[in-house]
């Protein structure tokens, strides 16, 4: 990545996150080679918001001084990058591909160094903040890497967030998917201390409503509850099987680590058996069913 | 309570909360007898602070319009109230006693219906927002009760923070537990997050600043981890056999109710397995201490 | 209950387990006053087993030496002894009551002191075996309460089993409750077992043929999982509601006891909500159900 | 291993199990070639018991028809077999190793990939029965591989004890696996019920012989409360580390089959949350101190 001109980006992965955060690129100016599984939403994404057109993974490699990937999870990025006429193959040396899925640190550190030897290099930089920060550049982008490397890179990320350094290599994976599983516990035990209290008659919004100006406020009580949950939608935009593996993740760093946790065991196991029963695709909002089930009660807002 | 002037407020445990309470009060312009098991911290009240002294907790009954009780556990209150010379015994047909202890509903229910054949009322009116909020009135009370009973006492409460309805008897106690359980989760997770992330070769403090500004954000990682666990000093204030005592009231309302939260469930115990390790005086968020213990590892901030 | 001649024994719930039991002592020459909620049920049993006719729970009080009670719950118990009509309001001086249902220690507390003052006494010994055991007289029964009164007891009790002595009134529910908690959390450790080894490739029976003969052994894996389990039978005859209420009580002599047990309060959890799940009437066998849905598999026998 | 003759036999690890064991087959007119990491263990068995001396692993490997390894872990197997001058730099064509480790099935399965190339073959058949049943060839071997390879090997097997057929390469070492999950459970759920029932008076003894004649009965109340907990003597020679390894194993199977296992889940966090407390090298049984620590109790015998 040379210094003066703005650098070239392939933009894997134009989904629910990667499409707002490519127009994000494309709106500062960098000139954006978008690329996607589905053929349909690179052309309505060239069309709506502009970029220009590649033929295939490998031409975009080639094209390309800084690679984006935001996919579904670290094995979709191996694919991408190292399948038959990946990325990898077109890569130049100089390259970098920065890597914004939810991934998994030990296979970063794999990519990583598959890509050193032709020169080129990777590092990690999921984000938070979900579609409507996206939208308007301002997710919390964790980077892991080497410092040079994630300097160079620092103009591109900060068009699409605000950047925080996690460490080495992975460390920003790491992050992402402790980050989940914190924010899943709190869902969990928040829609379970709803449930206790609507049985006993207390009203559910009005529940949401004391936590959120009490002690036992956190990110779900304040944007998912009552959005999500009490009103019945599960429309959140972020797939169960996506949280679940991002809580996998985050125990596998644990047992890699030796690090016993149970309740953050249990907290996955949850969420996991509400995948299994919810089918993948449902909304991790959803969740909240399993819960019901066990508690033999609902959650129906009274108002 | 009548109508006109102000009604005077007997006020008993002048402890941690109870005394920045009793001198909002004061300060509001009311008449206020205070109270406490230890005669020296009322001493130290009357002379820092004001009000009048009262010889006896029969006497303060006999005395005041209203009557707060803020103490540990609704089994003090009913000593209180109810025991030899207690509180009861003295009180005129027409006062009010509000319990701002955080009890157990059913409790409650009883402790009113006992009242109400001498013609005096109670209603539940716990508070959240700590020892900070209590000094300058601006706690979020959880009131349940009779309609007519709650607006009669809101000047009296608006004097000490910000008034929300819960419903009938005991839903304030029964909000208070839940938001403590909400709170304890959050807080429970949240440490074994950071042990798994500090053993991967993350910063503690990092960590913490990237799950405020991230889905993570809870009450606990914006104000006690650092506050209290990564500096070691672990002197919240609270002591952890109180926070214990509250999460049991949430799994009592939901044994009554017949709901099942098995997250919520494993939380209560682990807490309450720290409180057996650390014993009932610890500060709660000592219980950071079990996690490492079971984690096999040490929160320690590397900065 | 005087010396020489036979007590005459008044015998309520003749359901599952008091059917067999009933028979047992009327086999050993006892005159038998069977009652039931369902007069049908009683009428059946006079034909086709003996015994004598009593019309209503006052009238077989006035008429028994010895009054059995072996019925769902102890809230049951409490109807059939202190309702209007009740078996007290006809008891003698000097009458016993033996309460075999599986039942709570704090109720046969106060159940026994109400008699008390009537002159009657109470004590408990619930049951282990099942329906296979009582029929054949070789019950596990467990007896608290004071010595000289179960010793006089002991003629009718061996009618029915062995006798093993627990301690003061209440023990014997209390082991009762504690004996089937460890028996649940072996079926439910044994059934994941089953899951996560089939999942892999290996035969359910197989498995189970295995742990039969090493250290997983438990009664779960001898006399539930094929029979119950693999045959997808569900049928053992006892049903979910009153394990749930066993491991209900379990938790509950916990709490009062202020032991923590984390281990044993996710597995009744788990059962609870399996019970919330599959409805109470459900075989407790079908639990197997629950784990099934969070495993998202399904164990069926190969062969 | 060709028909006739009695093949000679390789044996790695002269310990608790493998002295046994080794022992069975010396007696049974075998050719044992014994080795240890600690060599004075093998000059006392030669001395003791007999066999062969051999210099290292090459020449072990170099000098036997059939490898049978008994060691702590798959890591330690691969080390005796991969490491530099290990078993198979020596092994010949038509050498088999039987791996009765409690070991990883995916670890098994690459070390049977990496024998094929220089004609040899690896089968797992981990063992159950501890020490006493080891001593008079009584153990349950659970063989998992292909069908000629155990069928040639059963005489060298049934000299230790029964086998059964658990299916393919690495089923043996899931199924052992499991097995210790299940006893496991059994061990924690049963001392947890012990200290339930122990602080609301039942005494400990009197429990675990009404649990051995109940629905309650497992390996662990017939084989371990009494002889090692009851009597604090903490000696069964099975160490926590090496049941927590097991469980990790059965836990790793579940997750790579998508099994999701809450309660196992917890099981294993307690248990290696115990191993961290206690250190690795504690007794299994000991895993009792951590729930007398979270429960606030002691289990001490009354008699
Ligand atoms: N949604 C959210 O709120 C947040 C998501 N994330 C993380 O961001 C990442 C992306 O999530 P999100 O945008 O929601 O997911 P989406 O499924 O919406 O987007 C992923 C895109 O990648 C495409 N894709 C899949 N496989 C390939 C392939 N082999 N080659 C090229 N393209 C492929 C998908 O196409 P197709 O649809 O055909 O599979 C899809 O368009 C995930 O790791 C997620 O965990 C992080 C923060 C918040
Ligand atoms: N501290 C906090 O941050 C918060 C506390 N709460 C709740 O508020 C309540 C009070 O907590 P807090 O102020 O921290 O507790 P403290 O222990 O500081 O205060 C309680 C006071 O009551 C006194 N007391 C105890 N028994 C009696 C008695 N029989 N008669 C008269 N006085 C008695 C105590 O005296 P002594 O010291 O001699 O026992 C003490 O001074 C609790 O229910 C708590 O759960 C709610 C929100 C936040
Ligand atoms: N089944 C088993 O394997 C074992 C059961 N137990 C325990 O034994 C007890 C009885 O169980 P089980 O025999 O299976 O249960 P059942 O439901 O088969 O029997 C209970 C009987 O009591 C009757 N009954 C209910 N309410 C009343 C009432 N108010 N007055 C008179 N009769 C009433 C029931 O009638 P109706 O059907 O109309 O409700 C039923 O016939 C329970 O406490 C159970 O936990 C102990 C060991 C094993």
């Amino acid at each position: 990545m040379s210094g003066g001109a703005k650098p070239r980006i392939g933009f894997i992965g134009i989904g629910a996150m990667g499409w707002p955060m490519a127009a994000c690129l494309l709106k500062a100016g960098y000139e954006v080679l978008p690329f996607d599984a589905r053929p349909e939403q690179v052309e309505a994404f060239l069309a709506e918001v502009g970029g220009t057109r590649v033929g295939s993974l490998a031409a975009l490699g080639a094209a390309s001084d800084v690679v984006i990937t935001i996919l579904p999870t670290s094995k979709v990025v191996e694919t991408v990058l190292f399948g038959p006429d990946g990325v990898a193959s077109g890569l130049r040396a100089g390259a970098v591909v920065i890597d914004m899925t939810s991934g998994v640190p030990d296979q970063t550190v794999r990519f990583a160094e598959a890509l050193e030897g032709q020169g080129a290099a990777l590092f990690d930089a999921p984000v938070s903040g979900g579609v409507a920060r996206a939208a308007t550049g301002e997710l919390t982008i964790m980077a892991g890497g080497p410092d040079a490397l994630i300097e160079a890179a620092m103009p591109v990320l900060l068009t699409m967030g605000a950047v925080i350094r996690t460490g080495g290599l992975g460390s920003g994976h790491a992050m992402k998917a402790l980050n989940n599983l914190v924010s899943a516990g709190g869902f969990l035990i928040g829609i379970e201390a709803l449930l206790i209290g609507a049985r006993f008659g207390l009203d559910p919004e009005t529940m949401v409503d004391i936590l959120n100006v009490s002690t036992g406020v956190n990110n779900s009580t304040q944007k998912k509850f009552k959005q999500f949950v009490l009103s019945r939608s599960f429309d959140s935009g972020f797939p169960i099987e996506l949280m679940v593996k991002d809580l996998t993740t985050a125990m596998e760093v644990a047992r890699s680590g030796g690090v016993n946790a149970p309740f953050s065991g249990l907290c996955r196991d949850l969420w996991a058996g509400a995948a299994a029963m919810l089918g993948p695709r449902a909304d991790h909002t959803a969740v909240a069913r399993l819960s019901e089930t066990l508690a033999g009660s609902t959650l129906e807002s009274k108002t």
